[in-house]
């Protein structure tokens, strides 16, 4: 079998056996392909979608509107090639020299430092956060601060400090959002979300 | 708290919720890992490990034995600066110039490639499949032809099309493999059993 045809049949399957799922047509390809990255049926019962986060993202994705991962894992594990049509960009900022520079200066973890950055340098943006609860926590505190105006937030930290705690915080907040209930997360998961994303954006509606 | 904090305290809750697992104490500290990475104890349940596994892992990364993953996820999830002390390297080859053309030439796909490619340039090493089936299916045709000969196969692909089926073949070879029953897998969690050898690989025994 094609790729192409491995992943047909790979949803075929999950359609299957998901059954009645409830998600309305506009949110099933993103939760469907989180599923598929994991093959983890669990997500449809966990994860959360705020009501404009598929239009909003969409169109964000459509614009150009820049990506901001807290790993490099789910930085790589982002579609590049199918974003450039769209002109868009994934950055990590893990590594930028004054995320460390910041991290020392104030006593903080490099993911958090990382959001700082990031969010002094976009005006707006797509964050996608698979991994720490500690950066997902900052970017909460930052947009209820008005110093960060995400166009969407991908929060799916994964783990078993804060990472459920830090979502529970991000679903009360009113930004367009995909996350979920519980502990599991991940940055291959968060990847997931944005490729369903750039799928949808290169089709018709929503 | 502290990163490290952080990593204790979520090592802790693991131990206590995970009670009576049954892995040996040089298995443990694996499959922790995974549901570490995860926050999803189903690892401890459905990974097998072989008997030489660990030991011969461990020894293979103190030697500086090259490591070759099917995905540029699971390569950047590998912890470099740690593994940089025993001289190791983190090869993915699915972007390599050679295996597009190979996949061309041969009509396969290219994580099929890429293996090919690998096998032809290494003797031995450590394969790190967290992807793609078609992947660890070619390594073991390869094994069972004498034209691979890896120390260690770390066999965790995902998904709904032969992933399972590729895992049970490889449970059946007499290779050192860490891997799993049924469709769960992925790169992150790939990553992860190497990071914990490569922990290991720092300290006393095994």
């Amino acid at each position: 079998m094609k790729p192409q045809e491995i992943e047909n049949e790979s949803f075929r399957i999950i359609d299957s056996e998901a059954g009645a799922h409830g998600f309305p047509a506009d949110q099933w390809p993103v939760v469907r392909r989180m599923i598929h990255t994991s093959a983890d049926f669990e997500w449809q019962l966990m994860t959360q979608l705020h009501p404009d986060a598929i239009r909003i993202g969409v169109a964000a994705i459509r614009r150009g509107c820049p990506i901001v991962t807290d790993t490099n894992m789910a930085r790589v594990g982002i579609r590049q090639r199918d974003l450039d049509r769209f002109g868009g960009v994934v950055r990590c900022y893990m590594t930028d020299a004054r995320v460390a520079e910041t991290a020392l200066q104030k006593g903080i973890t490099r993911a958090r430092a990382a959001v700082d950055v990031a969010a002094s340098e976009l005006d707006g943006g797509i964050y996608v956060i698979g991994n720490a609860p500690t950066a997902l926590l900052r970017l909460i505190e930052l947009m209820d601060q008005g110093q960060a105006r995400p166009e969407l937030v991908v929060g799916l930290p994964v783990g078993f400090v804060n990472a459920a705690e830090s979502k529970a915080l991000l679903m009360e907040r009113d930004v367009p959002h995909i996350t979920n209930v519980g502990r599991k997360g991940g940055s291959n998961v968060a990847a997931a979300v944005i490729n369903a994303l750039i799928i949808m954006a290169g089709q018709d509606g929503p």
